[in-house]
This record gives C-alpha cells, sequence and structure tokens, in this order.
C-alpha cells in the first residue's frame, strides 16, 4: 500500500521526538498500519541547529504554513505550540486544503478547539490531539471511543507533570516551593516563566479538552476555576501528612445537579488513594462511568518519547483510515451544559491561620467559622514562645464554598491573623 | 442516519448488562454514534427465564446460529462462552454472512482467534473482543491503536479478579485458601467449578490474548506457562508480607533474547509497587513501550456492568465504521516468535520448606541450592519444639529457573523435607 506522507511544523524536543520514534520504530510501523508513515517534509525557524534526528532526506520549509501547502503532504502534524500566530495559522491552512491535522497542542485545542473541530468536520478531516492531554496516557481515545457507551459522571486527574514534580519533592524533601522551583528551572523541568505550569493555566486546558470529550458538550475554558500551587507551603505538606493526606494538583469535572463544575487547584487526597501515590512527573487520570465504574489510566505526562507516542498514535489512526469527530461527536451535537460555580462545592477543607498568639483570637476565628455554619472537625495549634505569631491548623466537615468563602473574608479581616489564610480543599472521594 | 440493528446471543448477566446499558444510555449513544443502536433479536436457551430487562419489543431465536441468519440484523453479538459449540457455531456463521462480530468470550478468542481473525478478515468484517480481557479497561483498543507507535517490550497485569479477591481477602483475614474459596463460591464470585480461575487458565486465555495484540504474533495459548494459586497458603501470604511483599497471580508477557516469554503464576511483587495494592475484584494492566515508557490501566475486571461497557464500546466502534485487524495487524503479517520456555527465567524466588526439625537439615538444603549455584539472600526459621515439623523460608538472589528446578527436585526428594515444596518466585521489576 502507497505510504502515508507527513509533515511536520516545530522541531522541539517533541518534534524531534517524533522524527526519531518514526525511523526506531519504522518496521512495527508498517505491520501495524499496513503501509510506511513517510516523513516528507518538516518546517522550523532554525534550519541549522543541532538536532538529535536525521532530516537529511526530508524537504525543509522556513514558511509554516507552506508546510500545509507541499503537495506532498498529506498529513500536517503540528508541534509548534501556542493558540493563536504560527500553530494557528497552520492549521487553518491544512483544513482549507482538507488534510488530516494531528497536534499536540492543548492551549490551541482548548482556545480554538469547537470552530477548529466544526470546520475539520465539515471539511471532512481527521483532527487529532491525543497528546494534548496526559502526555503518553490514550485518554482521549479511551474517552471518545474504549469507554464511550458509558455516561460519565466524573473526569478527574493530576495533568500537569511540573506542578506534580515540585509537590512530590516538596513532600520528600520538607524544602519550600520557591527552592524546589528553582530547581526544577535549572534542571529544565520547569520554565523560565513557569506561570503557565504553577498556576494551573496548563492544567485548565488539559481539564477542558477531558470535560468536552467525555461530556459530549462544547469546550469552555472560561468556566474552568483555577487556581495553582503557590500558595502550597512546606508546612502545609508537612500538616497533611500528619492528617493522613497528601497534597496534590487536580483538575476536576463533573456533572453536578446544577451543571458542569470544572475546577483545577490543590487538593488534599487521602493517603490511602492511588491518586496520592502518583508521584514525580508521572499523570494519572481516572474516569467515573455509569456502566464501567471507575477506571484510572496512568503514565508519564510529559517529556519527548511519551508525547511522540501519543503524536504518533494519532497517525496510526489516520494512516488507517479510522476517523472519529474531534471532540466525540458531531459538532452539531455537542451540548452546552450550565456551569456549576465553585462557589456550589460541597466539600471539607483545611485551613491554615498565621495568628498573634494571644487570648481570643480562636474564639474569634471559630465565631466567624459558626456564623456561616461552617463546622469544624479537628484543630491543630503547636505552642511557641507567648507573643510570637502561630499557626493554627483547622479542618472543617463537608459545607458549602460560598459560605466557607465569606466565613474566610471575615477571618482574614481580623486583626489578630496576620497574613491571608491559607485554604486548601480536601477531596476524599478522589 | 439509520439505527444498528444488533441481535446478542446469551442472556447471562453479562447479555442482561448490554441490553439495560443500551436502553439506559440510548441518549448519549445517539450522541456519539450519530445513530442509535437498535436491538432487535436476541437468542437465548430459556425465554422465560425472569430477566432484569426489558425484551418485549425484540425477536427471540431459541437456535443461536438463526441469530445470524436472521436478516434484521446487521451485527451479531456473541455473549455465549466456551471456545467450542454454540459460540464457535455462531461467529462462524457471522463470518459466513459477513455480520461484524463483537464478543467478550475470551476462551473463544484465546483458541481459535487466529483462524478467526484472518477469517473475519478475508470477509471485510470488524471482529471486536476488547470484554474478553480486563472487563471495563479499554486494553485492547489501547494496545491496538492508543499505544500502536511503540514497540511494545512487555505486557503484564492481574488479569482474574476471582483469583484476587482471594488472595486480597487471605491477605486481609488471614484466613486460609480453601475455606476463602468457599466463601467466594458462596457469595457467587467463583464458579462452583472453580478451576479455571484459580488454576490460571483464564488467566492465560487473556494473557495469550494481550501478547498477540502487543507483539502483533499469532496467538500461542500453547506457550503459555500456567501456574495457579491453590499451593499459595495463608503462611505464604505472612511471611510475604514480612519480607516486603504482597502476593497476586500474574500474567506476564515479554520480549527476552530468547524470544517471546508468557507466563502466568503467583507472584510477589514489592509493596512499594502500584501492583501490590490492586486490590479485590480489580484487574490492572501494565504496558511497557519503547517511546511512551511505562502506562498503566486500572478497573474492575468483570462484573455485568463494566464488561457491558466493554461490549458496547466495540459495537459503537461497529456504528462509527471504525475497523482495525482483529489482532492489531492484518494476518498475513502477524509474526511468529520464538518461544521463550519459563525455563529461562532470571530472577529471585522464594522457598518454603517443611521439614523436620532436626540437625543437619538446613545444611542439606543449603547443598542441593549450592549444587545448581543458587545462591541465598535470607533464611528465615522460626523455633518450634523440638522434633516437630517446621518451616524453612528462604529467599534467593537472581537464579536461572532451570538450575532452581533442579535444586528444588533435589530438596524435595531429602527424607527431612515433608511436603512438596512451596516456590514463588519474587517479580522485583513489575
Amino acid at each position: 500500500m502507497a505510504p502515508l506522507r507527513i509533515g511536520i511544523a516545530g522541531l522541539g524536543t517533541v518534534g524531534t521526538g517524533v522524527v526519531r520514534l518514526l525511523a526506531d520504530n519504522r518496521e512495527s510501523l508498517v505491520q501495524r498500519c499496513g503501509r510506511p508513515i513517510e516523513l516528507v517534509a518538516v518546517a522550523a525557524r532554525n534550519r541549522d541547529k543541532k538536532r538529535d534526528a536525521d532530516l537529511s532526506a526530508v524537504r525543509w520549509h522556513d514558511d509554516v504554513t507552506a508546510l500545509a501547502r507541499d503537495p506532498a503532504v498529506e498529513v500536517v502534524v503540528e508541534l509548534i505550540g501556542g493558540h493563536d500566530g504560527a500553530a494557528r495559522a497552520l492549521v487553518a491552512e491544512a483544513i482549507a486544503r482538507k488534510k488530516p491535522i494531528v497536534t499536540a497542542n492543548k492551549a490551541l485545542i482548548a482556545h480554538r478547539g469547537n470552530e477548529l473541530a466544526a470546520a475539520a468536520e465539515t471539511a471532512g478531516i481527521a483532527f487529532q490531539f491525543e497528546a494534548a492531554v496526559g502526555g503518553g496516557i490514550p485518554i482521549i481515545k479511551a474517552l471518545r471511543e474504549g469507554l464511550a457507551a458509558n455516561r460519565i459522571e466524573r473526569v478527574y486527574g493530576i495533568l500537569n507533570g511540573t506542578c506534580n514534580f515540585i509537590l512530590t519533592t516538596m513532600d520528600k524533601t520538607g524544602r519550600d516551593f520557591a527552592d524546589v522551583l528553582g530547581e526544577a528551572q535549572a534542571r529544565g523541568y520547569a520554565e523560565a516563566d513557569p506561570s503557565f505550569d504553577i498556576d494551573g493555566v496548563d492544567t485548565a486546558h488539559k481539564l477542558a479538552i477531558l470535560a468536552a470529550v467525555a461530556f459530549g458538550t462544547p469546550l469552555n475554558l472560561g468556566a474552568v476555576h483555577i487556581e495553582g500551587i503557590r500558595p502550597v507551603s512546606a508546612v502545609d505538606i508537612a500538616y497533611a501528612r500528619e492528617l493522613g493526606y497528601r497534597i496534590k494538583l487536580f483538575g476536576i469535572a463533573r456533572r453536578t445537579e446544577h451543571g458542569l463544575e470544572q475546577r483545577v487547584h490543590p487538593c488534599m487526597v487521602a493517603e490511602t488513594s492511588a491518586m496520592a501515590h502518583v508521584d514525580g512527573a508521572f499523570n494519572a487520570v481516572t474516569v467515573d462511568g455509569n456502566f464501567v465504574g471507575r477506571v484510572v489510566l496512568e503514565g508519564a505526562g510529559a517529556g519527548a518519547g511519551p508525547t511522540a507516542s501519543a503524536v504518533v498514535g494519532d497517525i496510526v489512526d489516520v494512516a488507517r483510515g479510522l476517523r472519529v469527530p474531534a471532540l466525540g461527536v458531531r459538532a452539531q451535537d455537542l451540548r452546552a451544559l450550565p456551569v456549576a460555580a465553585i462557589e456550589r462545592r460541597l466539600g471539607a477543607y483545611y485551613l491554615r491561620l498565621e495568628v498573634a498568639d494571644r487570648p481570643g483570637v480562636l474564639a474569634d476565628v471559630a465565631a466567624c467559622l459558626r456564623d456561616d455554619e461552617v463546622s469544624i472537625e479537628s484543630v491543630l495549634q503547636r505552642g511557641r514562645d507567648p507573643g510570637e505569631r502561630v499557626s493554627v491548623i483547622m479542618t472543617t466537615h463537608a459545607t458549602l464554598e460560598a459560605g466557607m468563602r465569606r466565613a474566610l473574608a471575615r477571618i482574614a479581616a481580623l486583626p489578630a491573623v496576620q497574613s491571608p489564610p491559607c485554604m486548601i480543599r480536601i477531596e476524599n472521594e478522589l
């Protein structure tokens, strides 16, 4: 059978990984696809950069969109990144020329996925993005196909390897956030500007994609409540351990009676939960379906090899002629769901307050909580020298987030409370 | 779009579950498939049996093969079980009539999969069996499609819920095998004749299927080394804990320098391994790919709901017009691999010997091991009253199974050794 001729735009870590995979696994790919996958063209900025891949036989394009116009290219692989600019222009050009698209670009999907999915469908082409979520874990395929028989009730996971590496290292070493972040940056695990990862934006992109595919609803990134891991300190991690929890950054999407809830924030999960032991740069996604029950998929969440595995897995689908609507259902059949605001969350909370160590402080704090019917489960206060500031740790019984927030605002305004309260949601059902 | 009309043969737990799923999730299935899935006919022995599903609107066939001949049936769903008889006849009839087949029948695939996959391919029809392995876990799709970019090095897992339930219960309660098996039978978790499960045959069927799909090789059930869990006693489980291990029944398939290794037997896995915590009726499968690294999938391994999820997931593929060769590669492209015999295994071993408590016994045992260059890692012998029999527990360093077996034969023949030695393989890399 004729080879499938592909063009790759972007030759960073992932692009180079894809080139290597296509060469290393050429034989088994031919066996699986019944035809070779042939790299015929690439587009990248710097032609002279040293790369760990042999590109002597392929055509170079300095202009990214020219890759999609190249008549030899049948499938466009977009590995540039970013939700605008070159990546968007390339994908638009590929759609206009009815060439199937494979991308690892979560920002592009999260921001433009609805219009791109519809346009790809109208053009009659495959639009694949397995690598956008969970690195090498085939979670998009699992939701879109393998678990398609289910009404999905909830999907959640540890979706950002950088955050998980930082939290795991803080937990194992007792070091503080800034210190571990600095090491992660030095080692190349975190970007020079880490805000995209550590403020939860990357996780939100991935969660919005998972939610759309799981619930058959249009992408709604704007509806995701987003908090990152900057406020998590070494003492919180130590107290979490003492209370039988671990702290992880989760993305959680869930059907509720009020609509679709989507939120990204640090969570305390019981140390008996499998999720508590997903460490380092690993990702894990759990799916709750009405017939299958709970299914968990775990694997490397990033890196050249795992991401290349997902990208080429998508190319194999194209080579085999498999095509499913990009978001799992046809664009016209996506159904918008009401947004369940974070204030509707019903659950337990962990609070850490830095207070002046003087009489009556605990009574004032307790009164703030009582006034919004927040019921205290446990209090932990360690003695210090009189007059010094002291940490008060509290956990609550299940309570509505709206009330918790009102109580917290009053607590923050108490004269004895000396820095913004730290609040971490306890998730006993993850 | 026109509905996809299916016929179901077999209305036991799984068949009834499929009928219920099609009714309960009708709306979301229409959304995902772009067309309804309509049950038009069923075949089952007892028309009058009370079932938890509404079958008033479907045609009944008392003769199973008549279901495939029914002109209204476009897709045949085989849920009868067994690798011969009615199930085989039905599948043959469906192939002859070029009707796509969805089955949950692991015995049929393990025994007849090569010829059936080839025949289905010649007929140009889909032949799907996601439900045959791992219950609701979409592992066949993951190997065949999601991870298809990889050269798979190893696939292994906990594949039998009955065995895992028994071992987990023994571990949690300290009760002995026969006792727990009796309870499992009383509760319906184990069959009246449990040998299929507890002697490892069911796991071997599933492993042979996983291996074929993972390695692009013909099914070779005869090459699977099979041991079950009968020899595992409560004391072994207790000693395993003491040594930092858990005992689980694994199926392991692996490329080695000698060829493809396929084996089913109880293993000791480190309690720090994620696999050690897959408990009760859960299944888990780990895949090691050359680019993706390690991916783990976990979920309910059996039961009406999870199995129905897998069966209907396959039907959704058919409704969407997706078709991949049954074993992931075309029949003509499957490549037989040499069989790596169990004697080639290189690894550590746990031994429990029941010996007469008299001088010189340990020296004799140690000499047997030394003569085959088996190096002892640890010995544990608990004092009893002199003259009574006593358990000697040993673990070895990595050694070749062939030598271990020769040593074990000599040890079993020692006059002081009072019952057949118990040997459990230690798997430090799972």
